[in-house]
């Protein structure tokens, strides 16, 4: 059986070929696919509106090799920044509770 | 409700600070920490031996600050270097069935 672990780098594998199979090159997400995946995988994280220029923002940062889509390295850098975004707000949260004691 | 991709970057978070609040400095992982990480969370990945000399070179690999722990911001590292792996293989393997019809 996979641990809990395993069972998060397959996640992130599947949502990740859920989005760039959809349209164009089936092994990378274009900005359709990109705000969609934001739109409906980051609602906790992001509060993605609808605008265009925010897609287009996000795009310009994820795409490394500007080639105007978003591979799956690039995908997995995204996501390991907001984890580490989110870790950092965590320990900060828990070392405020440790003074506060 | 949290999507899949945020449960997934929850677990990675929950699974660091699982091992490194063991000992030592709390937010980090040290050798003892790591070598017990490996073994119980990434089996199916690696075929992790109690090997000493193993558990070193991953440290090594790891440990960019070269302060013999491993920090979240190494270790989401890690994570992601070893899904970008499966990817590549899983890419891979879905490529070749294509060619083969």
């Amino acid at each position: 059986m996979s641990t809990q672990l395993e069972m998060a780098m397959d996640t992130m594998i599947r949502i990740f070929h859920r989005y760039s199979c959809k349209e164009g090159d089936r092994f990378k997400l274009n900005k359709g696919e990109l705000k969609m995946f934001l739109q409906r995988e980051l609602t906790d994280f992001l509060s993605v509106s609808p605008r265009c220029s925010l897609v287009d923002k996000i795009m310009q940062d994820l795409d490394a090799n500007k080639d105007n889509e978003v591979d799956f390295n690039e995908f997995v850098v995204m996501v390991a920044a907001l984890t580490i975004a989110c870790n950092d707000y965590f320990v900060e949260q828990l070392k405020k509770k440790g003074t506060e004691r």
